[in-house]
């Protein structure tokens, strides 16, 4: 997608240990018009799927997901990464590495929103190595739900991540695809 | 707003020890349609106030946040918890006491991305005691920024936050005031 790429080439910073920073549009700041247009993008690829629901992991994935929500017209759930007070004792909860923390968070899903039957639709910020989405996808299936498709913002490819969900055979969508962040330089590309 | 305290009335959950779950519908499953509903009505209300930047805290203030903001084209800023690896070492950080938590948290925003001279209009999900926002008034103030208003989705008018806010003589809008959540009870009124 033409103006995410051209937003991150103007704005993403790129810190080094493949980190990409795009914290003044989409991680600490967010550009509310960007995201729109992004929502619709996702919406408008995924249409076909007949999801029932969008799922993603706070805190990052809120702004996405919650604009995808509303092109589809479907409730969307953000997987906590500390059990609320509000949450009941019995949850779905799942353990994924965080690379930009260097620990495991926890991934928190209460059974009163992800219902045996539902058609789950992930979207994310990033997909780098895939850690978190399959984390998503097995808080998905321990509800008895089914994933029909995922989607992240900005893809680095070389991470890795697309080739880890590959045995899903699910759509992947991605809005930008990084595939080189070399000597200071970001490189796009179509997924493989 | 009619809408917001009719779904409040069928959906919450009065938990006890003041805590009000709404979780199906604003805190880990959100309603889309609804949030964008709010985010409009805030946009209305918010309007004459020349406002440039949207502020609130993370998790739960995102959702509503971001759809005013989208309503009034302005970038949103969230407050982090946890200071990310892509900040810069100095940050604005103010500490406050979260009610759910029970404990102090952190709440951090970069300077990058929080001005001097900007008009800040704080969205919240909630406005109990008042601490989370002003919290956020008080890094709005360490960047030489000016808050211009305050909205919040839900106010518990008996946990005293709009007396806290008081002194700073601005307006302070929520779409939900609760007045008291007796006997299993919510009885919605008029903020004095």
């Amino acid at each position: 997608m033409k103006e995410l790429e051209d937003r991150i080439q103007r704005d993403g910073q790129i810190l080094g240990n493949g980190i990409l920073k795009v914290d003044s549009f989409v991680n600490h700041q967010v550009d509310p018009l960007l995201m729109d247009s992004c929502g619709k993008e996702f919406a408008r690829r995924f249409a076909s799927l007949g999801a029932t629901k969008v799922l993603t992991a706070e805190i990052s994935g809120i702004a996405p997901a919650l604009m995808t929500a509303i092109h589809l017209k479907l409730p969307v759930v953000y997987a906590r990464k500390t059990k609320p007070v509000t949450m009941p004792d019995q949850v779905y909860l799942t353990l994924a590495p965080s690379h930009t923390k260097g620990r495991m968070v926890e991934l928190i899903v209460s059974p009163e929103y992800l219902a045996q039957g539902e058609k789950i639709l992930i979207i994310d910020d990033f997909l780098a190595s895939g850690a978190t989405i399959l984390g998503l996808v097995r808080l998905a299936e321990a509800s008895g739900s089914k994933v029909v498709g995922i989607g992240a913002l900005i893809e680095k490819l070389f991470e890795g991540g697309r080739a880890a969900l590959k045995h899903l055979n699910l759509p992947i969508e991605s809005l930008a695809c990084i595939t080189a962040m070399d000597g200071g330089k970001i490189t796009f590309g179509e997924p493989v």
